[in-house]
């Protein structure tokens, strides 16, 4: 009945209007194909903002904390090789925030809307029991040149768009090692808390990777570079060889796993929001891609290749040894990921 | 530099796709204009779930909540006279949640999405320290031809899809009166608790409303009618006369109220989450309305009339006398408007 009505109120256009993706792909985003040779693409994401180690531990403000949630949910958008149209937001505050902190939230999530050229066109505010920041960010791409997970073949070189680990180092460091006496550097310190702070979303990367049409698969980091690996390889059905030597793992990561005894690579590979894009390409599109990035001053890591699905997923080490790929994914248990890596080790 | 990168990859596209409302215009949803003759409408609601007194006192339970997640969204999809195509869901959970509760919200969410035929498309879930259940619903019109909440000139008729106040009715009666005694039949019980059960959209009317394009402005009733008669007034700068002889009040709601010694007015106009829409039209058109929504078998009321805004808005009463409009809008910080209601009186 409802069906018949709607098709009667707009004749031809929701026929034109197609779902091409939803929550069943399990992608970044959902994707609708619009008239008019364009796809929206949607993605909803939570931030837990006070919940963060960091915050409670005051190295990050309720600033940090709306710009978070604003670059969280563009990462998904730049996972699709979209451009991002506008975002909603619902901000949820307790009775005891104060206005100060309040207005914090709101000027960082302008701050990052601002950076990212994309509107905040609507959402929600008031009061609750407890912090909520969610946001929805909608982005459009040509009809059908959006980016998804499946796709790799066998033969194609995982690709990923630069450093990883620092936010889990922030983590180790700040959480432990700093608390056991090892200090870093102002700077380094400085660089750490970026990843937080400022956390970077690689629209630009994104649109230079849908361009050209030679992405097989794609998505962003944020559950970390492990769980990508993974869940990438599972969309295929393929397995991953990665090589330690071509891991873009930061001083910082390696100084600071050394100190507590870890391995900078589990560090690196763990539950790291680093909102860095991972994707597939053939080997003849390499230097295609390479040009492009460096036209724009992005950079491009080469981390290893797919290879059939009957061995699983391996680390290629320095000493031409091979292991299984350290680190541990993201998981809703884990509160602090520097005690999970730490154990590990 | 990114707005280039942006026109260089999207020839012709980003430039067609043009935010027509956003945040700033205070509608029930944000409006893009499509190419391809469409407009794309975004609305994104929080609700409080756990937080309803009714839930609390067990009269609701986690099914409840999530289909009154699903038509909570729907209903600004529904006030912008769109056909809604899909909607993204944040679901937070306590780790004290059960895995009964929580598979009973996923499928309150499934059973409302069904039944309006919009697919959940995406989302997020997880655990919080709160529950949290939040969601964006998107919609398409013919583009331009979406409701606003601007328009309403003097003169025009003031009007609704159906009864109001059976939502605040249910606070007053479940949490006050049937308290001190009152006792309600079975079946009205259940008529109250069916509007915070299942509340109902009004899909088809947005689009029997969108249609002949002569509705000057509209919105949804979700911060209650007085509320709804104030914000209508105010986008379009004029005020309203009400004739009390002409709400649709429940006899339910009168009930209660009288028992209570509260003006069933204040009760039906207060923060009644009925999710009517409220409109306005010429008087020429309203033969027009009126058939077509006698076709699809909806009810259409007029409340009263569009006056300068010189006068306040006011009511009518029955004896010819006439008042500031009874009620209460809604705020943050009523948590159970039965109190606010019965303290005025």
């Amino acid at each position: 009945m409802r069906t018949i009505l709607q098709a009667q109120s707009l004749p031809g256009a929701i026929s034109s209007v197609q779902l091409m993706m939803n929550a069943d792909d399990n992608d970044d985003c959902a994707v609708y194909d619009f008239p008019g040779n364009l796809s929206l693409v949607v993605g909803m994401d939570f931030v837990r903002g006070p919940g963060f180690v960091l915050f409670q531990e005051r190295y990050l403000n309720y600033f940090d904390l709306g710009y978070y949630l604003v670059v969280a949910n563009l990462s998904d958008i730049a996972a699709m090789g979209a451009t991002p149209i506008g975002m909603t937001t619902v901000i949820r505050y307790r009775a005891s925030l104060t206005d100060k902190d309040f207005t914090q939230i709101l000027e960082g999530i302008k701050a990052a809307a601002a950076y990212y050229q994309t509107p905040i066109v609507g959402g929600d505010i008031g009061e609750y029991t407890e912090t909520v920041l969610a946001a929805t960010a909608f982005g459009i791409t040509e009809r059908g040149k959006y980016l998804k997970r499946r796709g790799t073949v066998v033969g194609d070189l995982l690709c990923l768009t630069g450093e990883i680990g620092l936010a889990s180092t922030a983590l180790v460091y700040f959480t432990k090692a700093r608390k056991q006496g090892f200090l870093l550097s102002e700077e380094e310190e400085a660089i750490l808390l970026r990843a937080w702070q400022r956390p970077v979303a690689c629209i630009t990367e994104g649109l230079l990777l849908a361009q050209p049409g030679v992405v097989h698969a794609c998505q962003d980091v944020s559950d970390g570079v492990k769980a990508t690996i993974d869940q990438l390889g599972e969309a295929s059905a393929v397995s991953f060889k990665i090589d330690e030597i071509s891991l873009p793992i930061h001083p910082i990561t390696r100084k600071v796993a050394t100190t507590l005894n870890a391995d900078p690579i589990a560090v690196a590979l763990s539950a790291s929001v680093d909102f860095q894009l991972m994707f597939t390409i053939s080997p003849k599109d390499l230097t295609k891609v390479q040009q492009a990035f460096l036209s724009r001053g992005s950079t491009l890591h080469v981390l290893g290749e797919a290879i059939p699905s009957s061995t699983p997923s391996y680390l290629l080490r320095k000493d031409g040894g091979s292991s299984s790929i350290p680190g541990r994914a993201w998981d809703q248990q884990i509160k602090n990921v520097a005690d999970v890596i730490l154990e590990e080790d």
